[in-house]
């Protein structure tokens, strides 16, 4: 059951909202083991319809989901230098296959007969296990291109962990395809991140700005790693998606070759793109409010609720009989309606217990409503209370979600454009970066000065905007020439 | 690309032919992780298909999803005496948390710094962190039923596995409800067994028996599992599906109570149950043939697929013209259906690789058929060719859809009646039991009698069937009374 008070203000602590509000509307909880969360029914209704709008976008563009092994041996692991750098710090690891009763009586204890030959690590990301694979998938330019996705959980033994934004198991895709041709992979890394932002922004109403990490920021064994970053309403930058163009790194790595169609081996060329249970935490931060959850329509498990106000059971009857018809045509319709007609608690209680899951509409109906031929509509977006007519509520409804979808979306590209700023020196840096939000500034491009910026600032480049203004300027640390601003924030 | 020959013959060698058909076929194969298989994306499609079927059919119940950690504390699986004996022998144990680069210089070590306080276990299924969680959701009557699935990978270390019967991980959904009486919690156990056997019935054209496992084959932790037991066509008996009704063991281990109507505190009633991707070996040993997969049309990724012949470019434009609203038409009545017009293969290595492929219905049509307003029809399961005409096509091919799948169930029903056999002495069943299939036989209820069986015949009692015979006899063994005939067999 859901605590209806005490949700902590934004304006208060922010950080304490967010994880109030992710166990409070019955989101996410922590669990026994370290750093690893219990997604509850309600926050993996909200997941399970991301995956399903994200698979058929997937598959629109002809890719097919398979499944590798969980664990993979730490020799795999260690194949691609910079790889294994960036993931071997972090990675839980398998050491033995059984545990016996322990022989002075103290229960059970790990079989140390039964240690492996070769340790194995549980994933943190699937490129060395598929790309072994795709070696015996790929002979000639004719098995080319393979697009494969996986759904699947992966661990990183992250130190500092909060639910849905930094766990140490956590659910995602990985998509891993292979091709013929460098600009057939980039162009494959491309499309991808072109998917993501449109999901982000037409499903989960969060506006996201698109671009290249800069090298420190790159994926460990990636060419170049695409980008979809957005603003929390505190002003932080989340980083939501990415789309990584591997090069041969992988294919050199696990000599994975074909044949060309001037019949010579090549290496062949490759992308991976992955979002995780992490957009879930975008879309909480981005939209939801001091009274709860706000959810897009477009991804929320319940689009509609309709309550019953009523004096007794001969009203509550009554009004029914009004709702059922209104039930059906709405999910003929596809939009999804609950008619909340328990007894058992009060019409307030589930108004605010709605609320704060963030059902996008409200319906409530009473003798009088019906008296009168009309219904109340309460939106979740602005809280606001509209009675309507009874007649044509359907239609009515239909077009408030799409209208609530629009909104939010704005509000938040509203805020996120009131946030960002342009500076031309470090000194203003300093200031504004404090202030919170995204600065646009100009970069020498070298890692060392990024360097010095985050030691100084806590500020990270989140990406080199492809869809930014292009004009060169002089880097505002170094006075070196600097090719186009990039996006500076403080981050999750 | 699958290789179109030299598949051994069932009647040759049953278990080779089963291993290559599922490389052969694509549907999997081994990684190079011991004991675990890649899924490929053709037999992941009819794995997707299963899932998407039961999901919907466990959330007609009532049932919602949710997500539970990968790793489980090593003492969580020891709360529960006989759920620890029954699975800490076959486990993946983590016991660190980070790998090092090796001072000596040979690559990467783990870092015994890094050790782990508890080991963590990969689970092998999650009665025990679930049961863990539930503590905190159930305080009341109120708080119950929950009705919880999850969807997720599982590890237990097979020493001997075969890919989808038995690997080291696999793929399965697994249900956990909580419930305020025994009764309400058993009938929950009882419906989700009635669940799979329609699933397997209606779906896979699997036909199961429905019945209660012996306390020998019963579920570490359960005090009653269910199953449902199919034949293979070499008359060995595969565990399909099983749910347990788990009493108060695991609400007991993990101190999880209720204050209960009358305001009293009691343990919880559970069950839980789940289906794997050893389904995906009861289809395939079920149907399949000689000639490679028989996919029942209600699971089969690709339905239909239409094959061009054609002499020259503008013969194929003529074909392309009239296909295209045919596969209009039948995408229109769901039908999913693939128009190979690949001009670099011939339709003989086409029509061999979809036969291998398990395609239920195959579609010729040539310049000659359109000059006669026919077309030719070829049905995978009795692989009959037959020349009809175009026009009502789409009908034809919907009907024989339904067709398919009922005959490929009765086909299968039928080899399951003429091997299953009604014995009354020992004798008689050893010599029986050689011949495979399923013996009805006596038996006096003790695991003495079931373990001396199998020890000299190495058959197990693969249930007490619910819908059989229930007249009393005595056991074939002991000669004491027996309360009715129990179904034996050898089993995957």
């Amino acid at each position: 059951m859901a605590e209806l008070k005490d949700l902590t203000k934004r304006s208060e602590d922010y950080s304490r909202w967010y994880n109030e509000l992710v166990v409070k509307a019955d989101l996410a909880e922590q669990s026994a083991v370290r750093g690893c969360m219990v997604i509850k029914p309600y926050g993996y209704a909200i997941w399970e319809k991301m995956q399903q709008t994200l698979d058929k976008m997937f598959k629109a563009t002809g890719v097919q989901n398979a499944y590798f092994p969980l664990l993979i041996p730490k020799s795999f692991l260690c194949r691609e230098a910079e790889h294994v750098e960036g993931f071997a710090k972090e990675c839980a690891v398998v050491t033995h296959y059984r545990l016996k009763n322990d022989p002075d009586g103290n229960g059970v204890i790990v079989d140390p007969e039964a240690r492996l030959e070769e340790e194995l690590i549980v994933r943190p990301t699937s490129e060395t296990i598929i790309w072994g694979t795709y070696k015996n998938w790929i002979q000639s330019y004719r098995d080319l291109p393979i697009l494969c996705n996986q759904w699947a959980n992966v661990m990183r033994w992250e130190m500092r962990t909060r639910m849905f934004l930094r766990t140490a198991e956590f659910l995602w895709q990985e998509g891993h395809t292979a091709h013929a041709t460098a600009e057939e992979a980039e162009d494959r890394t491309v499309q991808m991140i072109n998917v993501y932002a449109d999901f982000a922004e037409k499903y989960m109403a969060v506006p996201v700005i698109k671009g290249v990490k800069s090298a420190n920021e790159r994926f460990a064994g990636a060419l170049n790693t695409y980008t979809i970053e957005a603003m929390m309403q505190d002003g932080k930058a989340l980083q939501s998606g990415t789309s990584h163009f591997l090069g041969q790194n992988f294919a050199k790595a696990f000599d994975v070759t074909f044949v060309n169609k001037d019949n010579k081996p090549e290496y062949v060329w490759a992308s991976s793109w992955g979002v995780s249970t992490r957009l879930m935490g975008a879309l909480i931060m981005t939209h939801s409010d001091d009274n709860g959850l706000v959810l897009p329509p477009h991804l929320a498990p319940i689009q509609v609720v309709i309550v019953p106000v009523s004096k007794n059971a001969e009203q509550l009857a009554e009004v029914d009989k009004v709702v059922a018809p209104i039930v059906d045509n709405l999910r003929a319709r596809d939009i999804s309606v609950k008619y909340d007609n328990a007894d058992n608690k009060r019409p307030g209680f589930k108004f605010a217990d709605y609320e704060l899951k963030g059902v996008p509409v409200r319906l409530v109906l009473g003798a009088r409503d019906i008296a009168n031929g009309t219904i109340e509509v309460m939106r979740r977006d602005t809280l606001e209370k509209t009675v309507v007519p009874l007649e044509g509520i359907e239609d009515y409804v239909q077009s408030l979600l799409e209208e609530i979808q629009s909104n939010i979306f704005q509000k938040a590209l509203k805020l996120r454009e009131s946030m960002t700023r342009t500076v031309e020196t470090y000194d203003e840096f300093k200031v504004e970066i404090e202030k919170g939000g995204f600065i646009l500034a100009h970069w020498d491009g070298t890692p060392e000065t990024e360097d010095k910026i985050k030691e100084e600032t806590k500020a990270t480049i989140r990406c080199i905007p492809l869809d930014g203004d292009t004009t060169p300027g002089t880097c505002m640390v170094t006075g070196k020439p600097s090719k186009q601003r990039v996006i500076f924030a403080r981050a999750y």
